[in-house]
């Protein structure tokens, strides 16, 4: 297999808030780009960056080199694959490159389906949210057989800044990607924590932030987070039904492997009781709302 | 009353790993320092520094203008002001500056009767570790009156890099510093959670370790313990014990104002497994071994 390299031809699956950045990112080192998505103001958004706009996934997929997938969960990988006519549309020996955060097992099936019938399969999930999208500074961490790996590399490094190998077998990115939101949420959701406690004693939460930031107990997620959290009203980053989501796979992760992931699970019933509480769209930060509700702490307090 | 400056005479009980550091460079800044440690080795090492050994808490306290207590629990430290006499030996007006991580309302109860016996108080629990004693760079979270903390201000200048003023009243520091270590019990604990979770599903975990500690899911103690969690016999830089004692603290500061801090309780209980299981003198990475039992992992599998 010939390297994917400038000029050749992407399907892109999924022009959202980091879709549309990554594809527009592939169109600025010469690929030539079809991106679909349901939303027409998402294709019209790429034309205007010079891609092209496809009216179906196959049609993203016909004569393309790779299809890349950055879709919202694995239920929509499949139903683009394998409903939407994808697969069938894409060129033998061509490669599917599945981005979006999925359940490890979920990507082993696919994977399976997807070279069974004759294409590669790159599991290739990203870290670094739509700042790394924009910026092409995503961490991509890539499971497939080097051959594969090295075909779709000019890809990738199109789209990050730090492509890891991380295995062999598709499903393996999925599990590195699993294993990196397992944490992510846990730093959030502890993070409310520790600040819902120094509210509910009257420590001030700016110097409280203050001495956190720079001592062993600082986290990138307390850094980022953290000031949001003493905001009542803070703009959406990410929402909190990302990580009633994300640690969701988590756990399924865990099930399927026979694994105990107590402060996961315990993390995701915080995630779980805020979205359960109607601020499932608010910012990730605002978790901390299920603290303060659970501690009988007023918003004012934790100001 | 006056600041106490270089030249002035500081008493110091608790010449451990931490103590004996953060006494020689009192002694290098100029202070007269009186320590006082059971063991003779010790006063012995900061004689050996230019410091003069006390033969008792109470020699240590005497003609004193602070008495700097850097020993292990609250315990400790009623034992040296109280039954030891370090309180009455102290002049009247000088100030005990209380350093060790404690309960806050054990400081709180503390702090009233040497104020209530006309000495001061300074709340001033530390962090960065036996690394930041030696170079004099801790952060301390000082709570105390602001002309109290003036008067001491050189003092703790000569022991860290980071002096922030908590509040005025005596336990907010032992509260800020109980919030601290609630984040970096939880943080090590959580990193041992996700290792685990990736030597069980065979994800090389140095491949990981790299991935992770660049991305949002990194955080200070990730980096710092992660790297001995996937060795078998780590130098010890801090025991399993001290997170059995200080997640304790927290959830004891969580009991006496009734907040509910799920996920500092489920790390406690990871640290109290692992020091049940005989391991609690080791380093505190080794907090993974009470996942591998967990998760019936051998340590090869982990390796």
């Amino acid at each position: 297999m010939a390297n994917i390299a400038s000029g050749s031809t992407v399907g892109f699956v999924g022009l959202g808030a980091m879709g549309l950045p990554m594809a527009k990112n592939l169109v600025a080192r010469g690929f030539s780009v079809r991106g679909y998505d349901l939303r027409q103001s998402a294709r019209e958004a790429l034309v205007a960056e010079g891609g092209r706009g496809a009216a179906s996934v196959a049609e993203a997929a016909r004569e393309a080199d790779a299809l890349v997938l950055m879709v919202v969960n694995a239920t929509q990988a499949e139903a683009a694959l394998f409903e939407q006519g994808g697969l069938e549309a894409l060129p033998q020996g061509a490669a599917v490159v599945l981005m979006s955060t999925c359940p490890p097992a979920a990507v082993e099936k696919l994977a399976e389906r997807v070279t069974g019938a004759g294409r590669r399969f790159v599991d290739a999930p990203v870290s670094g949210g739509m700042v790394g999208a924009i910026a092409g500074s995503l961490t991509i961490m890539a499971a497939a057989p080097a051959a594969t790996l090295a075909a779709v590399r000019p890809v990738l490094d199109a789209l990050g800044s730090k492509v890891v190998h991380v295995g062999e077998h598709p499903g393996q990115g999925a599990m590195v990607k699993t294993v990196n939101q397992l944490l992510c949420g846990v730093h959030i959701a502890v993070a409310a924590e520790a600040l819902s406690l120094a509210g509910k004693v009257g420590i001030d939460r700016e110097v409280m932030l203050d001495v956190l930031g720079g001592s062993a107990a600082s986290s990138w997620m307390l850094r980022d987070r953290g000031p949001r959290m003493i905001q009542a009203q803070p703009e959406v980053t990410s929402a909190v039904d990302i990580f009633v989501k994300d640690l969701g796979i988590v756990l399924e992760a865990g099930r399927d492997t026979k694994a105990a992931l107590p402060l996961a699970a315990v993390a995701h019933q915080m995630f779980l009781a805020t979205s359960g509480r109607g601020d499932g769209a608010a910012d990730d930060s605002q978790v901390i709302r299920a603290y303060q509700a659970l501690n009988r702490q007023s918003t004012t307090e934790n100001r």
